[in-house]
Parts: C-alpha cells; structure tokens; sequence
C-alpha cells in the first residue's frame, strides 16, 4: 500500500485534478490519497489557502468580506463545474466554509479552521471524481482518521496515540481521501500544522499505515543538486538520504517543509518525489541508507539573511560559563540560534535575521554588556550560509579542500566554516553579494 | 624605560647569572629586572620550584623533608659560592625558607609562600651580584613594590589599585631586582600566580611603569614558526602582534605563559622575547599592531588531548534552548569545553581531556540522556587540534583552502573547521595519528 500526496499546483484546477485521479487510478496500491489546498494555476495567481487566511482577516476586523468569500467560491465553483460534478458539492463547500467564518470559536481557533476549508474542499472534490470516473474512493475527515494532535493553533503536533488509530484505515475498502495539513485535539478542537502541512499529514498517514512506498506529488521531476534559478540544467538527484534530505531543505531547499517527512523516516518508510504533469520519470528516491559510490556530495544547498553576533573578551576561554551566559541571555529574548563557532577569546553566534529583530537586538546587546562585559561586540548582517551536503562525506579526504578551492577560486571569501558536528554536511558563511558565484563555482567542482 | 625578565634556564646557575648581569650592564635603559627561580641546569635537573613543591608536600604530611631542604640549599650554596658573594646571603636564603616552612599559616598560604621563595631567592642573588661588579641595584619585594592581589592562593590576579603604586618605582634609584611569581594580597598574604607566573609579573611591573619595553629573556633565539621538534629549522617569526601570540600560545606555543602578556597588552607595551645565551640576536617582537605583507600566515600550532561529545537529537535546531542546556550541564559539572560546532539536528562540543575525567564524562552522560532526551550520544577521545596563525587572514581569499589542501596531500581527514569568530585563526581538529604529517604538510604550503 502506498501513501499519495498531492501539492497545491496538483489541485489548482480541473484539468490538473484529472491528473492526479488518473496517477491513482493507474496503480491500485495507491490507496492513501493526501491531497492540499488549490494553488496557483498561473505567476499571478493567488493559492487558496492565502485567500482564506485574507477572508479570516478581514471577517474578524469586522470588514467587508464577500468579495474575498465570492473569489474562493469561484475557484471552487470552476473546477466543479469543469469536472462536471454535482452542483450540491458546491453547496456543501460553501457552507461549510460559511458556517466555520460565523462560528462561536475564539478568533485562534476559528482561523485555523478557516484555513485548513481549502483542503477540506480539496478531499472532498478528488473524492467525488473519483467515483465518477469508477474507482471506489471515500473522503476520510483527519478526526476520522485518527489525527490526534497537540493543542497548538497553527504548529500543532501530531501524538503518538494517534498511530494505531490510523493503522485501522488499512482495513476500509477502496481509495480513502484525506485532506492535509490539520487534525484535532483531543477535545474536537480543529488545529493546523505549521505552513506546508500537507506534506505533515502524508507523513504521518505513510508512518500510520506503515505503507512500502509514501509519494509526494509535486511540479518538479525530481530534487536538483543546487537551485536551478542559479545553476541552469544542474544533474537530478535520483537517491537521497533522509539526512541528507533534512539537511537540504534546512538551508533553501524547498522540495519539502523542513520537518515534515520525520514521521515517515522513524518508521523507516522510502520516500519518492515524483511530477505529477510527467508521472513516467522515476522522480527522487528518499531512503533511510544508500549504498556509497563515487561523488559523495549530492547537492548544494543555500539559504540567505543571517546575521552574527561577535563578541570579544579577554581570558573568555578560562571563563566557566562564559558560552552558557550569552546563550541564556538568547534564550530569554526567545531568540534561537543556527551555530556558535567560537574562537579562543571570542565568539560568535549565527542568527537568523528573522529571529533577531531589532527590539531584540537592542536588548540582548544592552544584557551582554551589562553581564557579561565583553570588550568588543559587533554585529553583522546580510550573512549567506551554503550547505554542501552528502553521506560519507565526514571519511572522504579532500572534500572540504574541493569546496575551498572552488570559493577561492569565485574570488569569495569565506566568513565561516561550520563542520564537525554533522557527519553529512559542511556549511560556510559567507557574504550575501558572494551567493551565485559561489555557488556556480562549487556545482562545477563538485558536479561539472 | 625598559623591564627585562629573565626566566629560570637564565638564572639556572653562576654562569648563566653572569650572562643575566652583563645583560643588563650592557644597557642603562635596563632598570626593572624581574627573575624566575633556577630552573633545570641540564636534562635530567629538577628546577627549584619543583624541589619547593616537594618540600612542601612532605612537610605538610609529617614526613622526613630534610633531605629535600638540603638539596634546595645546595642549589643556592653552589651560585652564592661561584659568584662569590658573602656567605650571610645564603644563610638569609636558608633561615627565610625555613621560618616559612615552620610558619602557622594554614597549608594553601604557606604551600604558595614556600613555592614562592624560589624567586625570592633568585632575586637577592642577582640584586647582590649585580652591586658586586659595579651597578647599583636592590632588591625588591613585590609588597614593597605595591603589587596586590586578590585572595587565590595559586592562581592569583593583580588588582588595578597596583598600578599607580608600581609606577612609583621609576622615581627609584638604579636597576631595581623584583622576584617574579607573587604578590600580596590588602590583608599581607603572600599568594602566587598561576604556574609560569614570572612572566606575569614582568607584564605588571612593564604595564605599570609605563615601559618602553618588556625584553623577555629566554634560551630560544626567537619564536619559531612551527614547532621544530616537527619541522626541522623553521622560520624565526620576527614580529608578531599580540592577538596572534595568544593565539599561539593556546595551542601549544610554550614560550610564553598564555595570559601573561595581559597586563602589557593593555597598555600597548611592546615585548620582545630574546635570548640569554645570544643576547645580539635580534629576537621576536610582540606588538600592538603591525603592517601586513604577504603571508599573512605567520605560525602554525598544534595541541593534542582533546575529545568531543556528540550528541544528535531530531528537530533539535527547533528546540530554543538546547545548546544553553547542554552548556549548562558541562558548567554545572565543571566541565570547560573549547569549541561548539553545531549541525542541525546535532552538536559537538570539544573539550580538553584533562577536563572530562572518566568520573565526569560518567555524570555529563547520564545527565544528557535523562535531561535532554537526546537519540545518540557519542564520546572520542585522541584528538588533536591545530591552529594556523596570522591577522589578516580572514580577509585574505583562498587561505583555508591552501590549508584544507596541506591537509589532504597529507592523507589526513579533518574532522573539525572552526572558522568565524577569531579573527586571526583558524583551527582544525583530527586525529592525533595525523598530527605531524599534517603541521610537516602546512609548514610547507605557507611557508615552504
């Protein structure tokens, strides 16, 4: 049995909806159907889910909210009516939809209701044409389903009790629906995981079922050794790690929401990307072990707007406590961190800028001064971390001389060098006007 | 103004004293002298402050000490003798250790007045000898000379309110002979600094008369650029800057004390390290700041006995406050680690073995599993760390990658890059197996 999920583009419209109906009536082991909400059908258009999370805004600040209401009917409304199902579904949608916007529940959790109508919708649509075109399929709600999740609007946690609930769906007949990206709480409050939850829920029905295969259906072939947008035609990855995997979508690659296939990977269950517009091409294989060959490097990953925090005291190293102190500090203005390299009387924490506002800085600074005076505290933004990722890359001689050739040679220099913790990654710093040169420079060394 | 300290190799005996005495005799800019205790005249020697720590222990555990006693008193007999200067000096020498061996302070105060007395000694010889061929020249005890101290036996810090009262001593007459090593604290107790602690003192005494200059005297020409029980004849570093010594001296430069310079740094004094045994050699000057030419790379160090601890937790860069809770854990065992890099679901910290006993790293384990939930956790002991030297190397394109390729033309992996805080260095951590093969490779590429 195999897990299928389909993303926005999938969804956006009739004929992208006949697609993936005709992906699940081609393979009978597809008999988990995970679907998101409608996404753009072109540049400018506007996803579903951005425009329910419009509607909640402006229902709630008491606004006019029709015309927003009338544009997410109307999607709806046109794929129905190109599908040729029945009118009533429509009504079903839409008041549904109605019904959660005038409903009682605090703003919070009206919200999260409001957002998560579009894949509700979603499942119900795929559902309905599928049995028109004569499979057998049946839309499963996640409360049905078992989903049992944490009482977190909008970052909701999957439990563990949910998992044997779940495994039961094995035994119902024909294709089950669901929709993506929530669940409930065990008190029938309905919450969303965070954004890109869809992947989430398929996770998590794959690790519930414990199905051989979880398919996740997107736009793209298969996962790219480095962004496209900056090298043009780069290699395909046809295997991936899951750690390899994680790494990658942690520094920009966006194939998949960063936490999402961790459900799936601690049952051990493979993962292939595959293109729902060219569901022939065999897509990326995510597996928990490969076997090693050649080139251990399997892409190149970048992610931009961090900013470092410097600073410089005399005898930091004979200070127990010093590194502790300054991280607290952090902690206490919530501001969480991606690596502190450290010299011998200074050191440095990488924080995204997102993290660190300016009301943050202005107090963490001020704190560092007061309690731990450093002599010297600077701080530096438009930072580009690049991640070069690959197993056995940790054993194999001459890797990281590869990549620092390859930035010496974009005439880049490089800030900071992180590595020594993952066995699967080595990641610069380096600022952010160096990016696409280097890049080029490390795709070629290591894949041209 | 110039202080000149002259370490124990210097004062190991009547010749070497002769050389000392000319030294200063040679330049009238040689007002402040401080001296260590005789060190090792030879290989197999044992240094004063060694017999003196002896001497110490078996007193204090009720044992027979006087064997230890006559062996001290012969080391000063046979100077006094071949100087020739009046017996009375070394019966002053002999009746001091003794009344401090036999004084009712508690054990630590009187351990540090024992230890101390070394110096002490060391100083009336060289006052004595000095006025014997024609200089004017006292004795000065640190109390006299306004060096207080806080109250840490062993390990004690000069306190600011020294400072005017040391800069009072340049309206004194001649050269004036200071033992190194100690100070008083406000309450009159005698404390020492940490071991190595004469050249803290020439750092004070130099910060607080305003030097000109802080010669430190030694038995090495200069500083080498590499350890040359490694390489064989490496460049002399003529001048380097005071970021670059301390950085040296972490890992394994021994010439000088690590934070000994501190006190002179402060105040901009420049230092020069020279030779006794060939005072004309130009030697090695430390100094605030220094023009760059272009190898920005001036000395390559090494340190081994290092270990790491691993620990990988999933999601753990979600977890605000993990890397604080891991610090704190190390802190409240007291455990001081060296360096933090970090991955994302997973972190290391590098830690001196003499830190991690097997009865620490036993309490960090079980603390880390039962507090932090972690999935693996892995401890390696035998690694070493190596450091390549020089300002200006961070803005210096293509230096990590001349190092990183030293390294794989040397067959050896590297496990660890922490580059991004100093600005002066980078350091790399492998296995201690690699360790020469790999400074032998580096001293080639940067310096060959």
């Amino acid at each position: 049995m195999k897990v299928a999920k389909f993303g926005g583009s999938s969804v956006a419209n009739a004929t992208q909806i006949k697609k993936v109906c005709d992906i699940i009536k081609s393979d009978d082991s597809r008999k988990f159907v995970v679907v998101s909400a409608p996404g753009k059908r072109n540049k400018e258009d506007i996803k579903v889910t951005d425009l329910l999370i419009e509607l909640g805004d402006t229902y709630a600040s008491g606004k006019a909210y029709e015309s927003v209401f009338e544009k997410i009917v109307k999607r709806y409304a046109d794929i129905i009516e190109e599908l040729d199902l029945p009118k009533s579904l429509l009504d079903e949608i839409t008041d549904s939809t109605k019904k959660t916007l005038e409903s009682d529940e605090p703003d919070e959790i009206k919200f999260d209701a409001v957002k998560a109508s579009g894949e509700d919708s979603s499942a119900r649509i795929v559902s309905a044409y599928l049995n028109k075109i004569g499979i057998q399929a049946t839309y499963i709600n996640p409360k049905e389903a078992g989903m049992i999740v944490s009482n977190q609007p909008g970052n909701a946690q999957i439990l563990p009790e949910s998992f044997p609930e779940i495994n039961k769906l094995r035994d119902r007949e024909g294709v089950l629906v669901i929709p993506g990206f929530f669940g409930y709480t065990a008190n029938d409050k309905l919450m969303t995981f965070s954004r890109g939850g869809s992947d989430i829920t398929g996770s998590i029905i794959a690790a519930g079922v414990k199905a051989e295969l979880y398919e996740n259906f997107t736009d793209v072939d298969s996962v790219f050794s480095v962004n496209p947008n900056i090298v043009e035609n780069p290699k395909e990855i046809t295997v991936l790690t899951y750690k390899e995997m994680r790494e990658l979508s942690y520094a920009g690659f966006s194939v998949f929401h960063d936490e999402a296939l961790i459900p799936a990977f601690q049952e051990k269950i493979p993962v292939c990307i595959k293109n729902t517009n060219n569901p022939s091409a065999p897509g990326t294989m995510i597996v928990a072990e490969k076997e090693q060959n050649g080139n251990c490097v399997v892409g190149i990953a970048s992610d931009t707007d961090f900013c470092s925090l410097y600073v410089e005291k005399y005898l930091m190293n004979r200070e127990v406590g010093f590194g502790r102190k300054l991280l607290q500090i952090l902690e206490d203005e919530h501001v969480s961190f991606e690596h502190v390299p450290s010299g011998i009387d200074d050191m440095s924490v990488i924080i995204r800028n997102s993290e660190f506002t300016p009301e943050k800085e202005t107090r963490v600074v001020e704190r560092i001064q007061q309690e731990l005076q450093v002599n010297t505290l600077k701080i530096r933004r438009n930072l580009a971390m690049i991640m070069v990722v690959g197993e056995g890359m940790k054993s194999t001689i001459g890797i990281i001389s590869k990549a620092t050739n390859a930035f010496a040679e974009a005439n880049v220099n490089i800030e900071m060098v992180n590595q020594g913790s993952s066995e699967v990654s080595i990641m610069f710093g380096i600022e952010e006007e160096g990016l696409e040169r280097s890049i080029r420079s490390l795709y070629k060394a290591f894949f041209g």
